[in-house]
């Protein structure tokens, strides 16, 4: 009973402090997602030391940051997804590229060996679209063609950044198992692929037949029962289960409006959300930021990082014009856990060293935490993307 | 990254279980409360082993009953409870009088030590009200007199109870401590009495001011936060937590309908709700079930266990009539998490024996079962109650 007490009490601190300066930051007209990662390094071990992570915590904000993703699938049509699917294909490759010869670049100029560039240039590849993602759903503009580019991007991003996760531990390890890539690749393509299938022609067959359970909200119960389900392929075939998340709200994109399927998530959403964002904060090393004689070096690989997705994706993104190009451009900067993954397998394999791995740290909080403010104001900046905010906002509204 | 694929198995399998088992219940006119705990029966270690229990399904439970019971609370006012309150206390106080006394006397008649007896009757005293909360709110007639007597009874029978256990584990270790049982009392009236006053004169004041905050979906957000907030302090002075949830849910009941809390807080409930019933099937040793020589003495137990409750609170509510307080009295039947505990206490502290357990363990499981399918048909049979249930199934379709 006395475990319980104290899983009570860190719930309770970090969800209030997660809407008090999630609030903060929004009367000062700044995102609280910012607030609320903030929120989660005062309560974490470097500042106030008031809540200790914990397995439990670590699984609560995994499970929030999958309502998140699913929430913005369920906004995301697959024909719409489809539509920009070359641009965001060629979004995500550019923005793969850049960053790595960048990262790889950083890593000679600083003389690391090879082993060390790739392990780098690898940690510069992979987006946290739950950064730019949740700052789209707070402006209500998932709707717009901006949007759905970034989104269908971040999925390609994730296969890619698994592909060269495999090449780079496979080098780490001084053998290349082409079998295994080919797998890799293989079961990630298909599970996409087979579900933008189902989300074409299955769901809209079986639909007329949610209706008929007995159980109360039955059609919400299967939603969430397909969004764990897909997660937990994605998490089996190595995906992040986020982009099971996210396709199955994508798959059921077609049924939002019919029975309420975003409404009904808002509760959740509310409820378990702030929880990645302050867990993500709770994780970070703040005294990664007190090393000097590594702050050069952090400022560098951070300037890197952003100069890589913002050229490349925004490259990618050309075709819709130097405004929503760099919108683009900057909703792929934030790097999330998966770069944070990537260095520590890269430490625990003994292929970089300690410092390396501050400097990388360093380079995903600032990515993180800088992208969000600047996104914000470019977006408000931008009026088409304005209006659709507002209109969304107003249909939101409605139904209260 | 394993560990999580590990976990959304398990979630993925106990959500499946749950509504499907659910769905097939409510199908031939069973709670679908039993199904979801039968389902957590099958996944778990003594039938098809599919989900291994584990510390986070356990704290996710948890917070699934918090859910419930808040829920419960919105839709319980503070003056309406007051209204009942007499009644309530009556059938608390006679519905731990008469299960204590069956229970002691069912030990003695075993010839048990008088410790052993203490022991059993404490674990006789506690009602679930988690089954019974959700057999009314699936009926929904959380708005019938009868239902708010059963759940005033409740609040007071968790303080009696806690008053019990702070006797009898202290007569187990051989000393009582009336400073400590005092201070117990008191905290636990004083949390109840502040509550409210807080509900009645604190509340209606500060709604107003819920409007201002910028934060999506501020009004319910607090209202998250005091049931967490409320849970913790209950569960810090050794309530249960879902005594504060229930609190929190009941002082907020006057800006329920306002700020649309209970359809708000209905996706929450329909995620995490199931997980509580699933775990606890899980939990459930069925091996107790295969101890021919104690089956005898389980069923008498069960039968005094079911005879203490029916009498003790029927008595206390004879003043609704002879229908309605049979219904009170079959409420307050099932025995849940609280009587599992005295018991491994009194088994931990070696106040009582492995067989005395085992018979505890199935009295629990037995009256947690049998009680929905005979609740309900109560109910239905009640034409008052079943016009309650019709209005409030109207109002609730209404503004969906």
């Amino acid at each position: 009973m006395e475990d319980i007490t104290k899983i009570l009490f860190g719930l309770f601190l970090m969800f209030a402090a997660a809407k008090g300066m999630g609030e903060l930051f929004e009367r000062v007209k700044q995102p609280a997602v910012v607030g609320e990662i903030l929120a989660g390094i005062l309560l974490g071990p470097f500042v106030f030391n008031l809540v200790e992570p914990s397995h439990f915590y670590n699984v609560l904000a995994e499970i929030g940051v999958i309502i998140l993703l699913f929430t913005v699938g369920l906004q995301t049509g697959v024909d719409e997804l489809l539509l920009v699917g070359k641009t965001s294909l060629i979004v995500a490759i550019l923005g793969v590229v850049f960053p790595f010869i960048f990262g790889y670049l950083y890593a000679q100029i600083i003389s690391h060996k090879t082993v060390e560039a790739m392990f780098v240039g690898t940690a510069m590849v992979a987006t946290s679209v739950g950064i730019t993602a949740r700052v789209l759903a707070d402006l209500r503009i998932l709707d717009a063609k901006v949007s759905k580019v970034i989104l269908g991007a971040a999925v390609f991003d994730d296969i890619i950044g698994l592909i060269v996760l495999a090449i780079v531990t496979g080098l780490g390890k001084g053998a290349i198992s082409y079998l295994k890539i080919g797998l890799v690749v293989f079961e990630a393509v298909a599970f996409v692929l087979f579900l933008i299938f189902i989300g074409k022609r299955v769901v809209p067959f079986v639909a007329p037949g949610l209706g008929t359970f007995k159980t109360r909200n039955a059609p919400f119960s299967l939603a969430i029962l397909l969004c764990l389900g897909l997660s937990l392929v994605a998490s089996y075939i190595d995906l992040a289960a986020i982009v099971g998340a996210f396709m199955a709200g994508m798959v059921l994109s077609g049924l939002n409006i019919e029975f309420r399927l975003s409404l009904k998530a808002e509760s959740l959403y509310d409820f378990l959300v702030p929880f990645f964002f302050v867990v993500m904060g709770m994780h970070v090393d703040l005294s990664v930021f007190t090393q000097a004689n590594i702050i050069g070096a952090a400022l560098l690989l951070t300037l890197f990082a952003i100069l890589g997705k913002l050229l490349g994706c925004g490259l990618g993104a050309l075709s819709l014009g130097m405004g929503q190009a760099s919108i683009v451009g900057v909703g792929m900067v934030p790097r999330g856990e998966v770069g944070m993954i990537i260095a520590s397998i890269g430490l625990s394999m003994g292929a970089i060293g300690a410092d390396l791995y501050s400097v990388v740290i360093f380079m995903v909080v600032a990515t993180t935490i800088l992208t969000p403010p600047v996104l914000r104001r470019m977006i408000l900046k931008s009026d088409a993307l304005k209006r659709v905010g507002e209109e969304m906002a107003e249909k939101a509204g409605a139904p209260e």
